[in-house]
């Protein structure tokens, strides 16, 4: 097979329409009627039988000839005979004759010579057996036909019907217990990469393993389209047994997923698998995130090879797999949830392919929605949850301007903004009581980038330490305690910042985003005031000063696997922890708000939430609020 | 227990707040992370590692020291020795030193010393072991440092997510393969009435038995409200097994549905064992449908009694009873999806009682949506596919006007306007070619019910024998043979319609909605003029001309069934079912459209299909296209 063909990256309409030459459709079955739900009925479904199967009545009355009430009303009712009484489940026993009537309860089927009932409201006791009727009706009054709701031979449903709660009782209602359906597309799932481990293994992140977030996630997303996923036993690089899983695969499911190792081996088998036994029919798409799709055909079975990085894969399987899925299980594509909202900040771009862009959506005070980019690079899990739907920019767009109207398509439905949309000081605390706020989206990245986001009108919240975010309004905050963290029972003696200084402690920092370093910072210059000493010379003489790590528990987790003696953290961290802590001094923790979206739901309940925050703060040592 | 307590209907909000107090949450568990889809978090998931675990390339190139790139650019590239390559998944075994590089692919550790990587291609084949860099680089560029992701003690997801494809992702990356999630609520449905048989078990109609239509749907519709249904044996009107089903029920379940029995029996029993083991909060709420609805705690469950009718009791249930599902399942409340739209006829009501108005939707030619009520009656159960959402009109209106605005709120966000609105004849080839339409809507309402719900602007298209609709686009039709349906091999020799007069013949006619019995009325003025007589002479000597029935197929059931002699039908219905035909005739079957309405999508389908309805037409015999 030439590569060479797929030098070109695909348009990624010619994509779309290539998959849909796949046939991954499988065979019709029949299911019982209690298993349907969510299932596609594969053929029409006639009634086989009157509904009601009787002429029944429709309320709790009495059965009689219509003619027989001829001219009775309030002032002047018609005394009937009362000759006997049907209740609902029992075939008649009485048949009504002229001037008779029978009690009968609603359900009941209407008892012979009977031709309508009449409203037990619309009638009083007569002397003994006597029934007086304050009304004139006329034939069928309050009876439902045989076959008034659906008659035998009626069309009930038709093909291509998603059975749910409704289609369930009107199947019900003429006998069915069990429907013919789509058959479920089966896609197995075949993991490649010697890297990759599936989550709750061990890791050995010393050699470059990662746990495999596509299995699941694809398996997921599969269920979500409405196919059944077949997850393979991982195969590593192994040549054999990668070959194995695939045509394994291949022989039991309508459509193979393989996503991409990063190794060229891994792609070479593929090759030489899809060669041997199928056809490879696209190699490459021009979008992004997702260039490095494969569509093809192996031994017998649809093939899509996927992008490797998480977000790459799932924005490829929901762009192009997905409708491929629903397509084969006969379901209807979701009416496509999509959201009017003016970008938040301006975003450039130009690689002259079409971008899927990850959006975050926030409304502002006005309840307008606000789009942001969601673009943290490379292999990020994390936006996965980030961000909110994709916003589709054509190859000739360079760029977004902040306010500009783009149109989100919503990863689902049901996805809604978030209610607070906050982002600064990574912070225990913090992280408990956003427990207690309904869909709260945070995001840990430090002081100075939170008091940045809030000044662009992106967040509604900032939580830093030290200076506040300019232009927003304070509203709680907390006190912790910071300090070194260093090994239980403080082994090597540390007593305070002047150790880092002076004795030959390997120390972890945090990057300087970090509240935590810039209060750190500030105690390193004082220290330095007070020796008459250069801050640089301070910390030049401390070992790992510019050993930088993101978040909270970061240094001292170094420090519990032994690759340092002391790390920049808090008081909470060396409790959670069961460490040694050396305390330096308090902060103060400060939550502001955008003026404008301070009585949004989300920052309301936030604000009680730290109010009410007792507990959140006894439990955390070194804590007050 | 005094029941005239509850005589005054409860307020629609009140009995909300009720069920409110009940408390149906389950326990919290742990699923594995395969098995979380659609599950609720109960907890929060911080990560417990760092994500990457380690400082890993994003490209591939080669890791090397920035400073070292210093000044190199595309005229002026610096060259480095090659010491060594990393791939992914393995521990690099080179270490980096000044002016040294190491080969890397992308997700690969970076190897001790370097703190950067060179994308390919940015890089140039040098003499023997060396790599010509172009670019200059920055401490970082290319790499994701160990925990840039996510880090060990951060809030992975909050209490209270729903887990769908992204969080499984997320969740796979920081190696979490079980979740603690909210328990589902099991709900036990207890069915009772003696007239009831569940479906599939065989039917007696002359005793008045229906099939179960609320245990199915009822336990379809806690499903898709996040519950887990169990149905409990049908228990009839018997009291012990009543009582033992609500029993058992209530202490296996945290909440018992029943739907009512028509019996005052049923309802008895319900009484006597919530005053045994519980407490009644509510009978009864001012709604329509829907009245008869109780609340109340049973044997330490959770207790709500449905109406009998299978529209309330799915009406009633949505209204209520999902929304407190939802609530203890940890599940958001849906997006309420709803549609505005014009009523497209007037519609009366004046009870006093806040109505759930069950509207079906149509969009006409502009593309806007009306909306029209859905209200076939008591126990009607194909209202339930016919109808879309429901208008929520409160007890002080008493109608709505034709082109009034009205909010529909959709029985759920995947529900949307049918492609194809039509009434008119039912007939077996319109049956089939429907099934060429994507979700067509079409009620068997008979010719003349067809022309008029054309003429009232509701529906897109009428199907109808004789004159063709008034107003309306012909564009296409066909000619089906009617005649007697009589019992195979003609054991009375029926030879035409003169028998019927003159022999003593039991015959089944079809009601006058019916455009076949328009066109059989016109034969029997035929023969009137012929003989001479007197149309009602020969009506009258028919025996069962007044029996009218409503579909196509049910007089020649009828005769099937022995309870006739002959039946008015079609030469399909007769082969169909394998008796015997005698003709009378052919008549024309016509489509017209609403001219407005042409081109709508489901209207050109139903065109095509017809065009091209060849071997539909000569599957049924009597046609022709």
């Amino acid at each position: 097979m030439d590569r060479k063909q797929f030098r070109d990256l695909a348009d990624p309409e010619v994509a779309r329409e290539t998959i849909a030459s796949l046939d991954l459709a499988p065979e019709s079955e029949t299911v019982p009627l209690r298993e349907a739900r969510g299932r596609v009925l594969a053929g029409r479904v006639d009634a086989d039988l009157d509904v009601p199967g009787f002429d029944r009545a429709s309320v709790d009355g009495y059965a009689l000839r219509a003619a027989d009430t001829f001219g009775a009303d309030e002032a002047d009712p018609v005394a009937f005979r009362l000759v006997g009484e049907v209740h609902a489940g029992s075939e008649p026993d009485v048949e009504v004759g002229a001037g008779e009537c029978a009690e009968i309860s609603t359900g009941a089927v209407l008892p012979p010579g009977a031709d309508a009932v009449v409203m037990v409201e619309r009638t009083d006791p007569g002397d003994a057996d006597e029934v007086l009727v304050r009304t004139s009706l006329a034939p069928g009054d309050r009876v439902m036909f045989a076959g008034a709701d659906i008659a035998a031979g009626e069309r009930a449903l038709g093909p291509g019907t998603v059975v749910t709660a409704r289609e369930v009782g009107l199947l019900s209602a003429i006998g069915v217990d069990e429907v013919p359906v789509r058959g479920v597309p089966t896609v197995g799932i075949v993991s490649t990469g010697d890297e990759l481990v599936r989550p709750g293994d061990p890791l050995d992140s010393d050699t470059g393993q990662i746990y495999d977030v596509n299995s699941y996630t694809t398996a997921t997303a599969v269920e979500e389209a409405g196919g059944e996923a077949k997850l393979y036993p991982h195969a590593g690089d192994d040549y054999d047994a990668m070959e194995s899983a695939l045509r394994t695969a291949a022989e039991e499911c309508d459509l193979v997923l393989s996503s991409g190792s990063t190794s060229a081996s891994a792609v070479d088998v593929i090759y030489r698998v899809v060669e041997e036994t199928g056809e490879l029919l696209l190699h490459g798409v021009a979008v992004k995130p997702g260039k490095p799709m494969l569509v093809g055909e192996l031994a017998g079975s649809a093939y899509i090879g996927l992008p490797g990085y998480p977000v790459s894969a799932l924005t490829i399987f929901r762009a192009f797999v997905a409708p491929a899925i629903r397509r084969a299980a006969g379901r209807p594509e979701p009416e496509t949830a999509t959201i009017e909202g003016r970008m938040a900040v301006r975003e450039r771009y130009s690689e002259g392919r079409h971008r899927y862009m990850p959006a975050g959506l926030v409304t502002d005070g006005d309840g307008e929605t606000l789009v942001y980019p969601v673009d943290k690079g490379s292999g990020a899990t994390t936006s996965l949850v980030e961000a909110d739907g994709i916003v589709s920019v054509p190859p000739d767009v360079e760029y977004l301007d902040s306010g500009e109207s783009v149109e989100v398509a919503l990863f689902s439905g049901d996805v809604r903004p978030p209610t607070l949309f906050g982002a600064g000081e990574d912070d225990p605390a913090l992280s408990r009581l956003l427990d207690r706020v309904d869909r709260p989206r945070y995001l840990a990245v430090g002081s100075r980038q939170g008091r940045r986001r809030l000044r662009d009108g992106v967040t509604d919240v900032a939580v830093t330490t030290g200076d506040a975010a300019p232009g927003g309004v304070e509203f709680g905050g907390w006190t912790r305690e910071w300090g070194l963290v260093v090994p239980a029972g403080n082994p090597a003696g540390v007593e305070g910042l002047p150790d880092l200084v002076d004795d030959d402690l390997r120390f972890i920092n945090r990057t300087t985003d970090s509240g935590l370093r810039s209060t750190f910072d500030e105690a390193i210059e004082g220290l330095a005031d007070e020796r008459g000493d250069e801050r640089r010379d301070l910390t030049d003489a401390i070992d790992g000063f510019e050993l930088a790590v993101r978040a909270h528990e970061s240094p001292a987790r170094k420090v519990l696997a032994g690759e340092a003696d002391a790390g920049l953290g808090l008081r909470a961290t060396a409790e959670t922890l069961g460490m040694g802590f050396v305390p330096c001094g308090t902060e103060r923790v400060t939550v502001v708000a955008d003026p404008e979206r301070v009585e949004k739901p989300g920052v309301r309940r936030l604000r009680a939430a730290i109010d009410d925050g007792g507990t959140v703060f006894e439990e955390l040592a070194g804590y007050r609020g």
